[in-house]
């Protein structure tokens, strides 16, 4: 077996590990465990589960960047969204170790922290961006004291529902449409009737 | 200093280190530190670390039982709904440690999840009650579909807003009239314009 294998297939089960049982929970001796490698081995390749830790977050803040930022030529619609919202889902359940420990996390490393918030103002300039489109171009309506809290709402919804819907007594982690639909609503609420209408029929399509 | 005093000077003394550090981070060790006690003395009081963390919850559980059940004999105006809010932030935020590390917590100690999903579901019940209450007396209009998605984002605003807004750039984590305003404004939405309008006077003012 390969260095540059060795290297990925601890990265890959480092991964695993960290999604399932949480990174604080997860030695690299698990992990050289797991891999039935030697810890000396592992160590060859990362020094510590530190190591480990942030180059997992470098994939999964390449991802995200990837799927942040949303062509402003021109307003997109209620399918684009949906399917928007559902690629950053997915990114995030790839990597939902993040998500159950993000404040142990972020205090542990101050400097993936710094590059998670780096990584929320994005979010938030390109949320409040989509909002005021949609406000602009009259499909919602919404003051600007509105505008502010759905944007902090999405925000808290898009990093939050992950980690919290999986202590919620019916699992609703496992449908990731749900989650999709637990933020579309919120900007739903200020379109009118009819669109609000054709807005839940597409809903209920994809939460069957 | 007598045994009682000493107890819940090491509730106290943990309660506190748990907050600022996080509990997995707190050793018992480090609490008797604190409290220039030597660890046998600790040992005399709590078995482990898991005790203390048993003892805090169950405490933290009673303030959230007395405060989760609103009065159902009259319909609470938003004043009502806005006081009732801020006490169960406030409870949050003395208890903030359960929330910093809700799924780690969760994961090492089932039994008290479980305890916890029973507060999870009676705030469902409350909430589900209040929406429907306000529902019926054409407060709101929302059907079936937006009741439900309403119910499950403020289980979450409720949930997460403290973790989470103690990691956004901004510290929104400081006021927690914007917590109550966060949850409040999702309800809005769903008011006639007039009422809307009422309610953003009302949060202007506790905003400030």
């Amino acid at each position: 077996m390969g260095k540059r294998n060795t290297r990925q297939r601890i990265l890959d089960t480092a991964l695993a590990l960290f999604n399932e049982h949480g990174a604080p929970n997860v030695s690299t001796n698990h992990i050289a465990d797991e891999l039935d490698i030697s810890p000396g081995n592992l160590y060859y390749h990362f020094a510590s589960r530190k190591d480990i830790i942030s180059e997992l977050f470098s994939h999964f803040e390449q991802h995200m960047l990837e799927v942040t930022v949303l062509p402003d030529t021109q307003l997109p619609n209620a399918e684009d969204i949906w399917l928007y919202l559902h690629l950053i889902f997915e990114r995030q359940i790839q990597y939902r170790f993040w998500y159950r420990d993000l404040n142990e996390l972020s205090g542990s490393y101050p400097a993936l922290k710094k590059r998670f918030q780096a990584l929320l103002e994005l979010q938030q300039q390109t949320t409040q961006h989509l909002i005021n489109q949609l406000a602009e171009a009259d499909v919602i309506t919404a003051n600007a004291l509105q505008r502010a809290t759905l944007t902090r709402n999405i925000l808290l919804t898009l990093n939050c529902w992950l980690g919290f819907s999986t202590i919620t007594p019916d699992q609703l982690a496992q449908n990731p449409n749900l989650a999709v639909w637990q933020v579309i609503s919120q900007v739903a609420a200020y379109l009118r009737d009819e669109e609000q209408h054709q807005l839940e029929q597409l809903a209920r399509m994809y939460l069957q």
